[in-house]
């Protein structure tokens, strides 16, 4: 391989970093645990180091360029990560600078879901679509719209947080300060709140989470409910219906040819993606929801590293 | 004047045209009932002699192109109306090979509600606003999205109805099948189904409509508050609260720089758009809503002229 390009995935807690050539295999991919807190100089030189490992095991002798998602917010526009919530410490940092004096190649930062969902539309299960949606449903809910192959940005280059929309202002309070918020309804740590206030007689989840509530996870819920436990199926019912109701949001809103999902809650689709195969069916009077494809993310935890990567060969290229 | 484009908005009620030159002057206006249910022959007959009226009257010697708005649901690709709701009869109506026969010129069919934006996108409110979303509160609640002067489409140049996304699933059921979507929560009808419904002892309400509840109009409802009537008040503080969280869900999906407020509902501003200002600066932990702008409509009735002449003048040009 004469050139390439390295994505970079900055993460809470892993950094990982993938090589790719022009037509989109990744020939070589490594990770290290990131451990923000040391501050944004040790992650850097961290992020310096990867990228000369991944670049060193790929035998390639051309650097075409890095391409970086990063857990956000960030400033895309002017390459400036600026997230001391899951970065603790990182405040201000001029991310892309660092690595183009470092390198001497062209830089670019992007949003973690951003990318993934880039990734997705290069590679993975959004090839050649024309607008296309991606909804992550894990520790919260991202979303992401590529249109054409690009990121679709808002005011300042800023990322819109379709997981934060208000689906119901009767639901629980959210950290974005609103009731109700998709996010606050359908992630993770909603579907294990639920079930640990939940009354748990005659339910396998006590035993599952070793007799503590606190111990109970989203996906034991989803397994429960499997078994035909009532009060997770209660649970997995409302979750299914305030899912439903934001994807239809969605399509109501943007009509994308495809809605990629991904996250940890998908390893639970068996559970409610017929429903909701059946609500885009049965919509048709408003919008062609019935025209919108609902695929599984491809690119598991590598999307980012992809989409990454794509952001410099679509311009290289 | 040498040459002019002919912008059409067609209407359930009202046929009107416009003739613009290239600067976006509107030089002759013209309208006629179009009584639809006569028939699509008919009523395109009546668009033909009122494009030749307006030509006519505007001097011009050559017309570069017609396009033509229409009350939705509209096939813009293949130039077709399948309207058989507020156009009654009109099913599956070829109005643009109709028309280019007609006037052997360039002729486009667009939504209304995307043609008002794109008008406004033209020669109003949201002049060369990159990203551009549209509200329109009247009978209905109408959206439209122009990114860098364009029309977003969805899925087979689909109008995405942003109208009907679901703020609260407890609310009440609407004709598009879903339960407290945003039409159903702060359209015109609504406000006045909540103010006839309503318990109105010691209210001016009746008396304004005449003593008759089903003569009571959404204007009225608003008038009413502004003279401190307590069941008018209650109306339009749930009013209030239903449209900021409408308008916050269009900030956090979409993050525009301009959302343009138009329709009947929109004189009413001075009871509600302080309070949704304010919201919008006090969102910003997750996409800056307080830089998205709220502005009033600049065109009233004839943006859908402006912006269906848009639609040809933005491709000869």
């Amino acid at each position: 391989m004469d050139r390439l390009v390295i994505g970079v995935d900055l993460g809470g807690t892993i950094l990982r970093a993938g090589a790719f050539d022009a037509q989109g295999t990744m020939v070589v991919v490594c990770e290290t645990p990131i451990e923000a807190a040391r501050g944004p100089e040790s992650g850097l030189q961290k992020m310096q180091g990867l990228i000369k490992q991944v670049w060193a095991e790929s035998g390639a002798k051309t650097l075409a360029g890095i391409g970086i998602g990063s857990t956000g917010p960030v400033d895309p526009l002017h390459g400036i990560i600026n997230n001391p919530f899951t970065l603790p410490t990182w405040e201000n940092v001029r991310v892309v600078e660092w690595m183009e004096k470092a390198f001497s190649v062209p830089v670019t930062l992007e949003n973690d879901a951003d990318v993934a969902a880039l990734g997705e539309y290069w590679q993975g299960a959004g090839q050649t679509i024309q607008r296309l949606y991606a909804v992550t449903v894990g520790t919260g809910v991202g979303t992401a719209l590529i249109l054409d192959g690009e990121i679709y940005r808002g005011v300042d280059g800023s990322h819109p947080e379709g997981g934060h929309m208000v689906l119901d202002p009767g639901g629980p309070l959210c950290y974005c300060k609103m009731r109700g918020c998709w996010e606050s309804l359908c992630a993770g740590p909603s579907i294990e709140r639920q079930a640990r206030e939940a009354d748990l007689t005659g339910s396998h989840l006590l035993e599952m989470a070793a007799g503590e509530r606190d111990n109970i996870e989203a996906r034991m819920v989803f397994e429960a409910a499997r078994m035909g436990d009532k009060p997770a199926l209660a649970i997995v019912e409302d979750f299914t219906r305030y899912f439903i109701q934001g994807i239809l949001n969605v399509c109501i809103l943007f009509v994308p040819e495809v809605i990629v999902l991904s996250g940890g809650v998908m390893r639970s689709t068996d559970l409610f993606l017929p429903r909701l195969e059946d609500a885009l069916q049965a919509y048709t009077e408003m919008v062609p929801a019935h025209r919108v494809h609902i695929l599984p993310a491809k690119l598991g935890y590598y999307a980012g590293l992809y989409g990454a990567a794509y952001t410099i060969w679509s311009k290289v290229l």
